[in-house]
């Protein structure tokens, strides 16, 4: 069985929230300096705290960034620029999936030969839009959104599809999420990097040296059906 | 197969949205007179508009509550009382589970005769952490957070579970989500009232009669037990 996570593996996420937090940054930026380190640290130290209490995803970091542009201008902020940040959420769970080079030809080739399920974190209402959106849904014989990708998570998803870690290819761009804690159950990893990487994706646990042979990592999507058949070659079953 | 509801029919849950209600209309209510009817009208137009946006649950809820204020007061509300309106919702997300009268052992006793899953809607993250605090995890086989529970969804998750209509009953407190979509597909429903109803939830679409002989209504959960073996002895399986 094949896993594809889904943000910044299937479909460009991250240019987005980039993009979001440059909208914010010329919101708050109109108060207060934020070439000052300080602002931008207390920007992170805000959103890594509420990740606990909000979890992953779109509504997490507007309610975060709203908090923030409170605690950053000292209660300035007026009510049009919170509504303004209220609306970069909005614009982003309603922004068209723009799926990344290959991706429809590799998932529709690997599917043909093994079955394919989609394992992503975030905004459960936004993953299962973007995944209507990308005309690929049909194809994934499951679609799991969890709160967490840690090896926890992949023991009682694996458990619910009734396959074995040896069984289990894992396809995506973060090592912390789709490849480390996949490796450290006996499974694969297919590590595909995308040219940005979340902040608090950033701090990963490097894969074991006894792992590393069940790893690959790839430039493109495109090698994957050819990567996944060298990989059923040499693996033990 | 029995499958619960969570919110409202295992744990108190509606009580802590009104609770946050009437926080939130302590702080609007400095800027405008919501008495007038059109105010709480406007608050409740918006929240319908952004749940296809922003989905169900707290972080959804909050989102809205803050977007509200800003039009309601027409942008005059300061960033200290949106703060405020941000720790209405996080103090949510942090609320101990209260389970309602007699559940654990209810559903304990359910769970040593059939298999029992549990199937919700809300935040994801918020609803995994009320799992977890109820001590009930371990007795659900599966746990099924969704976006919408409409026959769609149930079509899904029974053919996921591996079990058809007919086998299966569903118990809740809402007959718009619990109820009416299940006793749809051919499967059963026990309707067990929470003394107060999410504004959302009130206009369901009442189950045909021929539907009715698959639908019972309880006073409480304490009832659950005997109700199912009075199912099963009259079910045609």
């Amino acid at each position: 069985m094949v896993g594809f996570d889904a943000d910044d593996t299937l479909w460009r996420s991250e240019d987005f929230f980039e993009e979001a937090q440059d909208r914010y940054e010329d919101i708050v930026g109109r108060y207060i300096d934020l070439s000052d380190s300080t602002a931008r640290e207390q920007l992170y130290g805000i959103e890594t705290a509420n990740l606990k209490v909000f979890g992953y995803g779109v509504k997490s970091m507007t309610l975060s960034m709203i908090e923030a542009a409170v605690l950053l201008t000292e209660g300035r902020i007026d009510g049009a620029d919170v509504h303004r940040i209220v609306q970069i959420g909005k614009d982003m769970l309603v922004h068209p999936v723009e799926l990344l080079d290959g991706v429809t030809e590799a998932v529709e080739e690997v599917a043909r030969r093994f079955p394919v399920v989609l394992i992503t974190k975030g905004d459960l209402i936004h993953q299962e839009s973007k995944v209507r959106a990308s005309g690929l849904s049909s194809t994934f014989s499951r679609i799991e959104i969890v709160s967490e990708k840690d090896p926890q998570t992949y023991t009682r998803v694996l458990r619910e599809l009734e396959v074995e870690p040896g069984q289990f290819v894992m396809v995506g761009n973060s090592v912390r999420s789709d490849i480390t804690p996949v490796l450290t159950l006996g499974g694969w990893g297919v590590h595909i990097p995308y040219h940005l990487t979340w902040q608090h994706e950033v701090q990963a646990e490097p894969p074991s040296d006894g792992d590393l042979p069940r790893m690959r990592t790839l430039a493109s999507m495109r090698e994957l059906p050819e990567t996944l058949t060298a990989l059923t070659d040499s693996s033990p079953a």
